[in-house]
C-alpha cells in the first residue's frame, strides 16, 4: 500500500469530486482529479476518495454532502462557467442548505474584464458566475472569469474550483494552498520529495537493483523513506518522498540516496523538470558545445524534444532526418556502398552518419539513431527493436552502440531517441 | 447538457468504480476511465456516476454497494493484481455477501502460463488471482494473468476488469460488450456516430460557422443529431451522434453533414484515426508522390508526425531540421543574403528552403516551415506565433502562406506542424 506509513492520526482527510458529462462520457480524461491528488498529498493532506458526476445538481448535491461526511476538506471542480449546464454554484448551495445571491463586486469586476477586452457589456449569462452560496467566500480569479468558492458545510471545508486546468491549478496555487496550510496548521506533516530521473533501464530491474542496495541501510532510515517508481515510455523516475521534521527527512532522503547512488549511476541525468533534453542543454551550453542530430527511424523525434527546450538554439544546430537510404548519402555523405555493404541499420552506417552531421551541420559533437521501429522490417538478423546508436565529436571522438529495445513502433522510437539523447549526455560529461 | 436527449426511458445504467492508491495520489490519470464511458456511452448506455477509491477492501465494498444501488451494471477496473495491495476480489465477495473460493481450473491455467514463460513454477502469491466469489463468472484474460469476474449484486451485474489498460480493454472487448448487448438487448438505442477531423480553425468559430449551417435544416433532423466539437492542439474534430434505428439515423447524420460540408471543405481532412500525416500519406502512395521536409521553429515535430505513420518510407524520403541559419545555408543551399535581407521567418525563406528541400532529397513535393515559436525570439513586426509555410513542387507549382499561430512554445509548434501537413494534403488534393 502506498498509504503514508507516517501520517499522524489527525492528518486531515481530503476528497475530490469533479463536475461534467464530458468526464462521465470519456470525452475528457480527469487530469485535474490527478493533480489535485498529487498536491493535496504532497501538502500533507490524506486523498481519500473521489466521485465523479455529471452535470445534475441534484447528483452534485448529493456527491458534495457524501464527501464532505467522510473529508476535513473537498474540493469540487467543473460546474462554475457561465452556462446552462453550470450547476456548482446551486449544488453547493443546497449542500450547505443557503440561498444564492447575486454579489455586486463579482458583477462589478466582470463587467471590467469584458469592457478590457473591447466588448460593449457583459453577457448577461456571464451573471451567473457572480452567483455565491450566502455565506460563502468567493476566491478571486486572476485567469478567467469564474471566481473559486469557499463555504463551511458540516465540519468540512468545500471548495470550488473551475474545471478549466489552468485556472484551477492558478486558483489552487493562490488561494487553497495558504487556506489548507493555515486551517490545518500543526496538522499537516510536511512531506519532503526528491526525485531520481533515469533512463535506459527497465521499471523491474532497476527496482531489484535499488531494493537490494537499500537492504544495507539502517531500519529506521529505511522506513523513513517511501520509494515510488514512475515509469513512462522515457525512463524510470525514482521518488522518494520523506514526512516530518526537515532536519530528520533530509537526513533520510540523504542517506537513501546515496545507498543507490552507484546502481542508478549510469542511468541517471538531472534536470529540475525530468527532462533529458533538457539536461542534455545544460550541458553542452556549461561547456560551449553544438550539437547536431542524423535521425532515421526516429524521424524527427530527437530534433523534437531537442527544440521542445526553450533555448535551444544556443547548443543545437539542427539535424536531418534521413529516411529513404539515399538521404543518408545526399545529406550526410554516407556513401552508397556502405549501405550496401552493411545495410541502413549497422555500425558502420551510424558511424558515417554521425561524422556527416558532424561536418555539415559544422558542430561539435552529433548523435545518429538508426534502427527498426517495426511493426514491419525487422528481419532474423535485425528484428523490430535493432537500434544503432552513434556519437561524434570534432576531436575525433566516438562511440557506437548497439540496442534492442522492446515494444511497438512507438515504444522502439521513443526509447531510441531517450537513448540518443543519453549517448550525448554522457558524452559530454564533466570531466 | 451533453446528455443523451434520445435515450429510451429504459436505458440501462452504467457505473464505475477505479481502484488504486496510485490515483487518488495522482500518480496515474484515470484514463480507464475515460475509454470505459466512452466505449458503454456508444453502447447504449446511460454512464450516470463514477467513484474512484484506494486499495482498502472497505472503501472498495462500499464503493461497489452504492454504485449498485443505482445503476444496472457497475463496472470496477483495478486491485485484480496478485500483490497484497489488490483487494477487489475480496471487496467483491464481501459486497455479494459471499465466499471466495479457490478456482482449481483457473490455478491451472496460470500454472500453464509460467511455465510456458520459463519459470519452474507459479510465484504462491499468484494463487490469490484465482480467487473467484461463489457465484461469479471467470472472464479469461488473454492479455494477462487476472481474470476478469462477473457476479450478480441485488438487480445489478457488477463485472470486475484488471487495472492494465491493454488488458482492461481487452476483456471489454472479449467479454463485456457481448455480455450487455445480450442482457440488455432490446434496452440499448444503438448509437451511430461520424467524426469529421479538421485543423486549422479555432472551435468558437467552427462552431458558429456549424450551427449558422444548421438552421437550415428540419427540426427533427437537427434535433436528431448530437454534434460535438471535440479540441486539442491538432485541431477540431466534429462528433456527429445519432441514436436509433440505422435507417433513419444514417439518414439524419446524411443529412447534416451535407450541411455543414461547406463550412469545414477547407479545414477538412479524411483518415479513420483522424491522424493528418495518416491522410497525407494516404493522398501521397495514392498518387505516387514523395515527400520531403525542412523544418526551422518546429525542429523535427512534422518528421515525426509523419515517420509515426507505419509505411511512412514508401512516400516520405526524409528532411531537415535547418534549426540554425547557417543550417539553412549548408543543408538546403539558402543564400546567406536572402536571410540577412529577409529574415530567416519570411516568404524568400520559406520558399527557398522548400525548393532546397526539394532538390536535395530529390522528390516530387516539399513543404517548409519557419516561424517564431517563442517564448523569446518576437519582436514587433514578427511577434511569436508568425510562421511562413511553403510548399513546392517538381512541376514549378508552389505556395506559401503566413499564419499567426496562438499560444504557447508548444502550441505554436504543433499548430504549425499541423499546418504543414495541410497544405501538403491541400497541394496534392485529387483534381
Amino acid at each position: 500500500m502506498t498509504e503514508l506509513v507516517h501520517a499522524r492520526p489527525d492528518t486531515p482527510r481530503a476528497a475530490l469530486v469533479t463536475v461534467g458529462d464530458e468526464l462521465l462520457l470519456g470525452d475528457t480524461v480527469d487530469g485535474n482529479a490527478a493533480w489535485l491528488g498529487r498536491a493535496l498529498a504532497e501538502l500533507g493532506l490524506r486523498v481519500v476518495h473521489r466521485t465523479t458526476v455529471g452535470d445534475d445538481p441534484a447528483a452534485i448535491r448529493a456527491a458534495l454532502q457524501d464527501e464532505a461526511a467522510r473529508a476535513d476538506v473537498v474540493l469540487v471542480t467543473g460546474g462554475l462557467g457561465p452556462t446552462e449546464d453550470d450547476r456548482t454554484r446551486e449544488a453547493l448551495a443546497q449542500a450547505a442548505g443557503v440561498a444564492l445571491r447575486t454579489d455586486p463586486e463579482i458583477v462589478a469586476a466582470l463587467e471590467e474584464r469584458y469592457r478590457a477586452r473591447g466588448y460593449e457589456r457583459l453577457p448577461p449569462t456571464n451573471l451567473r458566475q457572480a452567483e455565491v452560496p450566502e455565506g460563502a467566500r468567493a476566491l478571486a480569479n486572476a485567469y478567467g472569469t469564474a471566481p473559486g468558492l469557499a463555504l463551511e458545510v458540516g465540519e468540512a471545508l468545500l471548495v470550488a474550483l473551475p474545471g478549466v486546468p489552468r485556472e484551477m491549478r492558478g486558483l489552487f496555487e493562490d488561494h487553497v494552498r495558504p487556506l489548507l496550510a493555515s486551517r490545518f496548521e500543526g496538522r499537516l506533516t510536511p512531506v519532503h520529495v526528491r526525485r531520481v530521473h533515469t533512463t535506459g533501464i527497465p521499471e523491474s530491474v532497476l527496482a531489484e537493483r535499488v531494493e537490494a542496495a537499500l537492504e544495507g541501510l539502517e531500519a529506521a532510515i529505511r522506513a523513513a523513506v517511501e520509494v515510488a517508481y514512475l515509469p513512462d515510455l522515457r525512463g524510470v523516475d525514482l521518488r522518494l518522498t520523506a514526512r516530518g521534521a526537515r532536519k530528520q527527512a533530509e537526513a533520510a532522503l540523504e542517506a537513501v540516496e546515496e545507498a543507490l547512488a552507484d546502481v542508478v549511476a549510469p542511468y541517471r541525468f538531472d534536470d529540475p523538470e525530468g527532462d533529458l533534453a533538457g539536461a542534455l542543454g545544460e550541458r553542452l551550453r556549461a561547456r560551449g558545445l553544438r550539437l547536431a542530430t542524423a535521425e532515421s527511424c526516429t524521424g524527427g523525434l530527437v530534433g523534437r524534444h531537442i527544440t521542445d527546450v526553450p533555448g535551444s538554439s544556443t547548443w543545437y544546430a539542427g539535424g536531418v532526418i534521413a529516411y529513404a537510404n539515399r538521404a543518408k548519402t545526399v545529406l550526410l555523405g554516407v556513401p552508397e556502398q556502405l549501405i550496401e555493404a552493411h545495410g541502413a541499420v549497422s555500425e558502420p552506417v551510424a558511424r558515417a552518419m554521425a561524422e556527416g552531421a558532424l561536418r555539415t551541420l559544422e558542430t561539435d559533437v552529433a548523435v545518429a539513431v538508426t534502427g527498426v521501429a517495426g511493426p514491419g522490417g525487422g528481419t532474423p538478423a535485425k528484428p523490430v527493436g535493432t537500434v544503432w546508436l552513434a556519437v561524434a565529436d570534432r576531436w575525433g571522438g566516438g562511440d557506437a552502440r548497439l540496442e534492442r529495445f522492446a515494444g511497438d513502433r512507438e515504444a522502439v522510437r521513443e526509447r531510441a531517441a531517450q537513448a540518443a539523447l543519453k549517448a550525448v549526455y554522457d558524452h559530454v560529461a564533466p570531466a
